[in-house]
C-alpha cells in the first residue's frame, strides 16, 4: 500500500506554499494561552504521570457523555472510549470488523479508505446525492454488508450535509437489518447555520459515533472518542489496550481541565465557526471570480469546498500547481479506485489567509 | 479474546491495595516540576498545536538518534519512528508482519503475546535459560520463522539478562538466515551494574529496536520509538499514519524540551536506578525471610523479581491474595498456553513503599 497522497503533500509544504490541501485548522485560533494555563494547573500533580485506564480518564469521559446528554442523547461514561484522535477510533473499529464488508459514501474520507484496506475490509461504495446517500442503493448494499460508514455532517470531502429525511431513512434501515452504523462526526461542531441531529441518537445500540477535539481545540492533543453501547465499548477496549495501552494522559488531563469551563469552550467554538464561515464566503467569491468554470455547492459547515470542472484532469492540474507552490487535493484520491481520471477538487479554506486564498486561486486559474 | 489479566487487575486497584502486579514506575520519582516548566515553555507557541509529521517531530527524533550514536550505534533521525508508547511500536510491527510466524521467549511479555494473537501471528516459544534464550532451539525455530521477538535486557517477566556470548550468537543467527529481530528494550536504562550492548547494534539493517520513555520519565506521555533501517521505517509509517496520524504533539514537544538538558536526564535516570536497586534488595530480603520456599534469581536491573514455588498453584494463590488486597501476577499469564497450572510468580518492586513490601509479602506467606 502507498502512503496517502494528502499526508505526503502535507509533509512537502514549506513556508512559501499556499495549501488548500489538508484539513488543517486555523493555527491562529488555537487557544494556546488557556491550554498553557490548564497545563500549569494539572502538571503539578504526580499522579497524572502514571499509567492510566485504557478507556481514558473518567472525568473526561464524563464530560463527553454530558455533551451528548445536553443534546438529548442519553449517554454515560461507560459509553465512551477515549482514542488517540478519531483516526484511531476508525482503526480500532475496523480492526474489530476485519475481513468484513462495509457500505460507504462515494467519495469518502481517504484516511478511512486506507484503514479499511489495511484491515482487509471490502468496500461497497454508494453514490452521495445533494441531501445525503442514495437511499435505495444504500439499502440494497446495507442488506448485504450490515455495516456502514457515513459522515453525515459536512462530509469529507464533499461537505454534503444529510437532510432530516435522509437521517431518518438511514436509521430505519440500520434498525430493519439490525446492523451497525459508524457515524463519523469530526466536523459536527463547525456548523454555520444549525447543529444537525446525530443519526446515532436514533439507534444508540446499533452505532459507533465518533467525535474529536482536533477541529475544535487542537489536533496535537490527539484526543478523539467513540460513543457506543457499553457492550460494544467493552469489546473495543481489548483492541485499544493492544494498540497503545491508553492515549496520552498529559493530553487528556490538560483537555479535561480546559473543558471544566464549558461556557468558554462554547465561546471558543463559536469564534471558529465565525472565522471559517467568513473564510468560506471569501473563498467562494474568489472561485466565482477567477475560476468560474469550477462548479460547487456552498457548504453549510465544515472545512471544505468540493466541486468539479467539466473536462479538466485535476490530478494533472495539481502537479502543475505544486510547481507554483499551490496545493489542493484532486478528487480521485477520495475514491476506492483512484486510477480513474477525475475532474473534481477538494479545497480546504480554513488555514489560509484571505490574501493567500486570492493569490492561490488566481495561480490555479492561470494553469487551466 | 479476553482482556489482559494484568490490565484488569490494575484497574481494580484501590487505595488500600498493595500491588506487586503491574509494571508501574515509582510515582514519587516523576520529574513533575521540570516537566511542568518545559510545558510552560513550549505551550506558548501556536504551531505546536497543529497536525504534525506521522514519524514524529524532527528535533525529538534527532535527540533519540544521538542517544544511539553516543553508545556507538550509528543512527540518524530517519531511522527513528516516534510511537504512542512502545506498546504501539509492537502493534505497528506486528501489523506489518500479520499472519507470519515468530520465535519468542518462553515466558514472554503478555502484551506482546496479545498483540501477536490479534494480528494472527503464529508463536513459537523457545525456553529461556539463565543467560538468555536456548540457542540451539532458537536457531532451529528461527530457521523457519525468520522473525524473532526478544527482550534481552532485564526481561519481562523473568528479569533475565542475556550474556555477551548469547547476544553475539543471536546476532550471528539473525545474519545467517537474513531474518529480522524485534529487540524490545523498555528496561535497558534501569541497570544496576552496567548498561548492556544492544543486539541490534550488530545487525542494524535486520532489526527493529524498541525504546520508551515510560520507565525513565513518565508513561503518561505515551512516547516510545522504533529504531530501524530507513527502508523498514518507511514501510511502517504507512501503518502508523493509519493508526493515529501521529502521537500526541503536546507530549512530544514537552519531552523534546526536557531532553535538551541531557545531563539532567542522566541524573534523573540514575536516581531511578538507585531507588529501584534499593527496593529490589529490600524485596529480596523480605522474600528470603517470609517466603523462603519461593526460589528466584536476583535481577540485575529492570522492575521485576521472578521465581517459583515447588508445588503451589499461583493462579489460585492470587485469587486468595486479592481478597486480602495484595496483588501479583501468576506466571501462567506469560505463556501462550495460559491453561496449564503454573507455580511461578512475577513480583514488581518499583511502586510500593518498603512498609508495603514487607506487609504484602507477610500477607502472602500466611496464605500458603
Amino acid at each position: 500500500m502507498k502512503r496517502s497522497f494528502v499526508r505526503e503533500i502535507l509533509e512537502s509544504i514549506d513556508n512559501e506554499t499556499i495549501s488548500f490541501a489538508g484539513g488543517l485548522p486555523n493555527e491562529k485560533l488555537f487557544p494556546s494561552k488557556e491550554l498553557k494555563k490548564c497545563a500549569s494547573k494539572v502538571l503539578k500533580n504526580k499522579e497524572i504521570y502514571q499509567y492510566g485506564l485504557s478507556n481514558g480518564i473518567k472525568e473526561l469521559r464524563q464530560k463527553i457523555a454530558k455533551m451528548y446528554c445536553n443534546s438529548g442523547f442519553k449517554t454515560n461514561e461507560e459509553n465512551i472510549l477515549i482514542t488517540t484522535g478519531s483516526q484511531q477510533a476508525m482503526f480500532i473499529i475496523s480492526k474489530y470488523f476485519e475481513n468484513k464488508s462495509i457500505t460507504l459514501e462515494k467519495p469518502s474520507y481517504l484516511g478511512a479508505i486506507n484503514i479499511f484496506k489495511l484491515n482487509h475490509i471490502k468496500m461497497k461504495e454508494v453514490d452521495l446525492k445533494k441531501d445525503g446517500i442514495d437511499i435505495k442503493k444504500f439499502e440494497k448494499s446495507f442488506a448485504k454488508t450490515k455495516l456502514a460508514y457515513l459522515i453525515p455532517d459536512f462530509q469529507n470531502p464533499t461537505s454534503t450535509t444529510y437532510s432530516k429525511t435522509k437521517r431518518d431513512e438511514v436509521a430505519k434501515i440500520i434498525k430493519k437489518y439490525d446492523g451497525i452504523l459508524i457515524e463519523d462526526s469530526p466536523y459536527s461542531e463547525l456548523y454555520f447555520e444549525k447543529k444537525e441531529t446525530l443519526i446515532s441518537s436514533q439507534i444508540p445500540n446499533n452505532s459507533f459515533h465518533l467525535g474529536s477535539f482536533s477541529k475544535t481545540l487542537s489536533p496535537s492533543l490527539r484526543i478523539g472518542w467513540i460513543r457506543a453501547s457499553k457492550e460494544l465499548i467493552d469489546s473495543l477496549i481489548i483492541i485499544k489496550e493492544s494498540i497503545d495501552l491508553h492515549s496520552s494522559g498529559i493530553s487528556q488531563y490538560i483537555l479535561n481541565e480546559y473543558l471544566k469551563d464549558d461556557a468558554n469552550f462554547e465561546k471558543h467554538t463559536q469564534k471558529i465557526r465565525d472565522d471559517y464561515q467568513d473564510k468560506m464566503e471569501y473563498f467562494c467569491k474568489c472561485l466565482d471570480k477567477y475560476l468560474p468554470t469550477f462548479k460547487y455547492t456552498k457548504p453549510k459547515g465544515g472545512m471544505f469546498i468540493y466541486g468539479s470542472f467539466k473536462k479538466i484532469d485535476t490530478f494533472e492540474l495539481v502537479k502543475k500547481a505544486m510547481k507554483e507552490k499551490v496545493l489542493f487535493v484532486p478528487g480521485n484520491q477520495f475514491y476506492t479506485n483512484k486510477e480513474k481520471i477525475n475532474n473534481e477538487i477538494r479545497f480546504n479554506y480554513t488555514n489560509s489567509s484571505k490574501k493567500d486564498i486570492k493569490k492561490g486561486i488566481k495561480t490555479i486559474s492561470k494553469l487551466i
